[in-house]
């Protein structure tokens, strides 16, 4: 531990490592599948349950908890009244058979460092610049309900409540009906004043793993093109209809899912893409498809490119609808922009790793994360541990015990140094910060 | 009128063809979509309505009414007791969205022309030489359920009762529990006598219509092959996973979607090919399918070039999961061999237009049909009225009144001819005609 800390600072204790081993497990239970995963999508029944279960805990730990109308869930833990949050979290739903740890790893890692250091701050009878508090966002995932990072672009006012709420899922139901259902529409509460946003997430990639590094500081994240793309064909048999007069948008969707594949072959490592979702109708053995509904990614650390491929892919998609008799359309277009996360932040995440001496490495995000819809709201930084292999929105998905401790206690640390030591790195976001 | 007739045979009245309108009409209502087609898949609600509707008329024409253990429907017109039955009919059961004609067409020109002969011959006191009855096959179409032509199959004996009614839809319900929901389990009925089976459907196809014929009196069926395929990948991120390591199923899937195709292409006019249904896990945004099943199907006259088609594509499959990363089984393979439909019947049908002066053309089915299933078990008889362009399983599926009037009219005079005329056509099944 550096000298310069008189006394020494905060840390996670035992103690609070073992309870974040109970509340982490506990939360893991709810969902389960039999395979070591969970299934929880957004706003579902298992979701209610795993909410219930960590707003109990927190009313335990003596947060004041506080449920938004989009149902973002927010425990504070108030030191220094009218000052504002230092806010750290993630999100407790999954992808469908997903893994464990992916978003409930920051939700439980950040109730119980928040805990924990909102304690020894009392104890030590030393009241920090900015209160604390950690945060649950809505349908991270955007897996039930489109599109992901809901929870958090409600927050801060990037997505009007009202759409949010009408969102559907497959079988019509809107996220407001869903939320009710399980009881998480809260009132409106006053805006919550924060000054940064701190997120711990699983690395979902290789990076960490293969550098023998236990956290990953997050400078970047990539740019991502996300496309709704919708073919028209013509419903017919699959038997004696001539295959010169069929107009199959199933066809037409696969020559786009391998056209997509393709750029990401093409420019090597620069683009990664994928086709993760098809609704294909009436998908019926002896049907011609009449209609097909493909959800396209391309994601890039290079937007220039990003754009140059969305351009050139909708010349293909116009071929791809003349060579197989159907039309086109994309129906929805969202251009998530690369984003730089705060440097003096991610400074003191840095500083954070050194003083307790755990390896470090400075990294990027691909994957979207709401750590990225709070940049444009407040300086936010982003951190990861590792994940075995890299595995993720699977089911195997795996972080030690060890790896994810480490986590913890960098971010007691990282907390107290960004609450105590505000000249480091808070001002006034500027006008261009915030841009999108 | 042919002069070798005294006295004239039995038509079809204009009272006859005003009865078939309203009963055809009644039963189109049924499951009716806003485009003017039905939605009316196997054992739901919408069935239950129409073979409700169904049901009430044969008891109000004074047929005997039987359903048996997989919900067939049989309206049975007793003239002659102890004789064997001339079956007629095909299937209320629709696929997706599907056209109104198809399969209700064959069921209402079949009740209709049963009670109109019956009533004739009656009044003429000509006792014939068979008992003439009609029936609604259930789940023709195996759009909910697989595989199709279930309520025939298990008539013949070809399909075990018991695995019909274990076949499951989507949602994992059984096809007993949805026929018990609707009502349609019936009692096991003795054996059903059948000397004969006639079925009137609409073509699928334009060759009547580019011939200007408006009967089409099937000859032969295509084989057919039809597989389910099922790829195994890996479940991942489709973000940061690296695009080296993705083992995606839906790539996959697109591979073989395009392969299938190609196998036409190839071999021009000589197979047709689709896939129909494909079934994607978890199918979420944001996540690489681990799953893919896909529902294959092969048709041609030529059986050997079907069985290369799927040995060669056995191979192909296996190429297309090497390059993906995925594994691939066989789930079901279905062979359906190419048959003959009996020819001393054709001949009837063929009189029967010709008595009638309505232009008919020798022709061969690609689709399946109860016929088909019902041909190894007595001399069966499948004929075609016009289907403009020749769509189908489309909600703008289209019959003229006119056409479906010449198909009640010979449809009568048919029936005649085969339970008068025994010497032209009636002999016992060989067991070569019997064997699959």
């Amino acid at each position: 531990m550096s000298a310069s800390f008189t006394p020494a600072p905060p840390r996670a204790s035992q103690q609070d490592l073992a309870t974040f081993d109970a509340l982490f497990r506990a939360c893991a239970r709810i969902g389960a599948t039999p395979s070591g995963g969970v299934h929880r999508l957004a706003a579902t029944a298992a979701d209610g349950a795993v909410r219930d279960r960590f707003c109990a805990w927190l009313r335990a730990e003596q947060f004041e908890v506080r449920i938004d109308p989009v149902g973002n869930i927010f425990g504070l833990m108030t030191l220094v009244p009218g000052a504002p949050y230092v806010l750290c979290g993630s999100h407790l739903d999954s992808q469908p058979n997903a893994g464990r740890f992916d978003g409930a790893y920051g939700v439980t890692a950040g109730a119980v460092a928040v805990a924990s250091l909102a304690r020894q701050l009392r104890a030590r009878n030393e009241p920090p610049m900015f209160n604390l508090a950690v945060v649950n966002w809505t349908n991270e995932e955007g897996a039930r309900f489109q599109p992901s990072l809901m929870g958090s672009a409600v927050f801060t006012g990037a997505m009007p409540l009202e759409q949010a709420w009408t969102s559907q899922d497959a079988e019509g139901i809107t996220l407001k009906q869903a939320l009710q259902q399980i009881g998480y529409v809260g009132e409106a509460m006053e805006a919550l004043p924060v000054a940064a946003y701190i997120e711990l997430h699983v690395e979902q990639g290789p990076h960490l793993e293969q550098h023998g590094s236990k956290i990953g500081v997050v400078e970047e994240t990539w740019a991502a093109l996300k496309w709704q793309v919708h073919f028209q064909g013509e419903q017919n048999h699959t038997g004696p209809s001539l295959m010169a007069v069929r107009r199959d948008a199933l066809l037409a969707a696969a020559q786009t899912i391998i056209a997509v594949r393709a750029q990401a072959d093409k420019h090597n490592l620069k683009i990664h893409s994928s086709v993760g979702r098809l609704e294909i109708s009436p998908n019926s053995p002896n049907v011609v498809a009449a209609e097909a509904r493909l959800h396209i990614e391309f994601r890039s650390a290079d937007e220039q490119l990003l754009h140059e491929t969305g351009e050139a892919f909708q010349s293909l998609l116009q071929q791809i609808a003349t060579t197989t008799g159907t039309t086109v359309s994309i129906d929805s277009a969202q251009f998530r922009p690369r984003r730089q996360l705060a440097a003096p932040l991610a400074a003191l995440a840095w500083q954070s790793c050194n003083l307790l001496d755990i390896a470090a490495l400075k990294t990027r995000s691909v994957a979207g994360h709401d750590a990225i819809s709070m940049s444009y709201h407040c300086p936010s930084s982003l951190l990861f541990i590792p994940s075995a292999n890299g595995l993720s929105h699977n089911e195997a998905e795996f972080t030690t015990d060890e790896d994810m401790h480490h986590g913890v206690a960098v971010l007691v640390l990282f907390l107290y140094l960004i609450s105590t030591q505000p000249e480091a790195w808070h001002k006034e976001m500027t006008a261009e910060e915030q841009a999108c």
